[in-house]
């Protein structure tokens, strides 16, 4: 995929197709399909991560792309016994102990491709633009690429899910990251024959969907009701 | 916009709309024109935002939209006050310091509307699944919104610049946040008669893009020549 540049304003149809991708993306745990990804396409959805914002332009991310079957049973390790512990936490609460034991939350050998995307503080600074007072600033810019990635698999068909229970020193073992090498995600990409209607912890029930008229203020914090926006609060 | 579901493989026309998407995104902080956006599209922005992927379905995000001039003028002043510090940090480096000073780096005045988003870590909690072995986990989920709302504002022909030169305790004392919420981002929206071609600190030879094969390693940390790879290695 080219990256052409896009000065025109998009039309509707164009909006309508935008907006599948960002309704239709899912965080994908099961029902990998076996196919390989080529190269080809691996390279395109890197594209488009490489292609997110970045504070001061500081593009401080890597992407370690993993297909090694050895280095997956020990990232597995890693989550089972961090899985554990989230049992453990949950020792009080019987029910939602169970209910957490029932759920799927990774596909790492499953999946045709893992990546670890990485935050690199170091590089072109010390001194990068908005990072002065940010300090956390790159690591945003991460986790932006990580969205764009997503977005782009999506388009490709491939399901992507991001494993968040894996631990961070266990990574750095693992994948011979230096000291100074933030890992941010460990994601696991593959094809899928159907992707869910529903995001699966809403399907379980786990938790609802907000509604979008919740988590909007108006010009000060905890401001629901501000006169001047009242026009907004109609929409639904 | 409505959040159809969409099960179908994208076409390849429709592939090429969504990269158009990725590849003409800007960070924008000048010519900001002088047009209002409308609630309707707000909110088909912020919709986009809300159905980011959020570890553990928790939504740990907050927006809050200010069009108040009182309130920016105070936002601006914050900026100006962490500009400096930068200007000072660069004492060392005349080049460096005089180009930084000539940088357009905020439209916070200028741009339609400022959206300030928040990170609410108590959201559904204290048991998030994947928050317990990363903890900042729930932080990355809004920085995934905000690339949504970018690229549906992108979409809409609407330009976004994220300032990180304001202080987060001002923006707490402004914005009247409790403590245990964490400002992400200070976003400056606004419609603008064309997008840069070039990213601005590209463009001013602030720093070069980095080739994509510089950033991708395989299977390990640092590893760039996998024989594995070779092919992956030869896209361009």
């Amino acid at each position: 995929m080219v990256d052409v540049f896009h000065d025109k304003q998009f039309s509707e149809s164009e909006k309508e197709v935008f907006y599948k991708v960002i309704f239709s993306r899912r965080d994908v745990r099961k029902k990998f399909i076996d196919k390989t990804i080529d190269n080809k396409t691996i390279h395109t959805i890197l594209k488009a991560a490489h292609h997110a914002p970045s504070v001061g332009f500081s593009q401080p991310w890597n992407f370690i792309l993993i297909k090694d079957k050895d280095t997956r049973i020990k990232i597995k390790d890693s989550f089972l016994k961090e899985r554990l512990k989230s049992i453990d936490y949950l020792k009080d609460d019987k029910e939602k102990q169970e209910k957490y034991h029932n759920l799927k939350l990774e596909g790492i050998m499953e999946s045709n491709l893992n990546i670890c995307v990485t935050y690199d503080h170091n590089r072109f600074g010390p001194f990068v633009i908005g990072r002065i007072t940010i300090k956390e600033a790159g690591i945003y810019s991460v986790c932006c690429a990580i969205q764009n990635l997503w977005l782009a698999a999506r388009v490709e068909d491939i399901g992507v899910g991001w494993v968040s229970i894996i631990n961070n020193s266990d990574l750095t073992e693992i994948l011979n990251l230096p000291t100074d090498i933030k890992p941010i995600a460990y994601l696991c990409l593959g094809y899928v024959d159907k992707f869910n209607e529903i995001p699966d912890l809403e399907e379980s029930k786990w938790l609802n969907r907000l509604d979008l008229q919740d988590v909007v203020f108006f010009e000060k914090w905890n401001d629901n009701n501000n006169f001047q926006w009242q026009a907004f609060k109609n929409i639904k």
